[in-house]
């Protein structure tokens, strides 16, 4: 065992760490989305939305499955997030249909952003499995027209779904610092990167504000 | 326009009735499957019965495709049956996770076998399309494994869980019945079949009760 394999080791356990966090996420996901599609009035969009949680699902599934290749069990990589993200559907359940709208995405938008800046650090494979299954998730053109025909019929909406996606915002970002704060594996992952590699991902965790605003803008609503 | 041609249409509106009925005990199931998966205590029992819920959805989406091709919409061939659907499933909320597992296995054990009886009086592609939907539903040696741990660990659970299981019964065929007798297109598919068909059906239906009481024993339940 030389030092640089020693040094390589909390980067295949950061690997794991991320799989299991974006694993659990995605199982959650599912949950959520199932039981947002439930809120919805029309048989349509209550089809539509059980669609994306079953998207969700099959996420998971993929997921679950790479970690299994790297030799790690899909349970134990995903119990360490467990509490955090349990902790931020719990504090973000929406009270109606629109808040579940917004919040799958906007939510979901910023928590794609922060995988794709995190997956420049992981081996090609790997990488190229976050990102297919990032492409895949399919909320945003669903939401967008909902949310922009409900403000449309009613003004005042507006005010309040900015409010909601500021408090998702919010309660996303502490979750997030106390993940990174308990989990050393996933921090050695980031902190491992080449100096390059960790420049670039300044500058894209720089970027993830410019992309909300993108989005509260497509939703009609100021940020 | 004859006689025979005009009698072959409630036939016709009868089998677009049935996927109908079919499609939103699908949807609905796969609600409830994400509902129930979330009592589930472990991470990998919430995961298979989240499966399972997908699987329904799948099915779903099977029967709505067929409803197209038949020419009708699927939302409005569902709309007769919102109603007596959501009533059973409103009046049967499990208050645990051991009740889910048998509403899931016991219930949807009933529903597979009156449609499989129904599915004799459709034409070839759509009797295969159906038979294979209810082939693959996979909650049985789930559900089956689950309730005997639970009454090996405490026995007394098996009285409790016998007495819901007669309650689902009763509020289903209370539901059937409601169907029945509102749904002229569906009562004219049942008595448009040939005379050597109803024989057939009528014993299929005498079969129902035996099927029920074969699953309450595979439960380790009591009828």
């Amino acid at each position: 065992m030389t030092d640089r394999d020693g040094a390589a080791e909390p980067a295949a356990d950061g690997v794991v760490d991320l799989l299991g966090l974006l694993a659990y996420a995605s199982l959650v996901a599912f949950f959520r989305l199932a039981d947002d599609a439930s809120l919805a009035v029309s048989l349509p969009d209550k089809a539509d939305l059980a669609g994306m949680a079953v998207t969700q699902f099959g996420h998971f599934q993929v997921l679950s499955r790479r970690i299994g290749e790297l030799g790690a069990d899909p349970q134990q990589a995903m119990a360490p997030f467990v509490e955090a993200i349990d902790a931020f559907h719990a504090r973000t359940a929406p009270s109606d249909w629109l808040e579940g709208l917004v919040k799958a995405y906007v939510g979901d938008g910023i928590a794609a952003d922060f995988y794709r800046v995190i997956a420049q650090l992981l081996d090609q494979p790997t990488r190229d499995l976050v990102l297919e299954v990032l492409a895949d998730s399919g909320h945003a053109e669903f939401a967008i027209a909902r949310v922009r025909e409900a403000i449309t019929a009613d003004p005042a909406v507006a005010g309040r779904l900015a409010l909601w996606a500021r408090r998702l915002v919010g309660e996303a970002l502490s979750q997030a610092q106390r993940v990174a704060a308990d989990r050393a594996p996933l921090a050695g992952l980031l902190a491992g990167g080449s100096a390059a590699q960790l420049g670039e991902i300044s500058r894209m965790f720089a970027a993830l504000a410019d992309l909300h605003a993108q989005r509260m803008a497509a939703l009609g609503l100021a940020d």
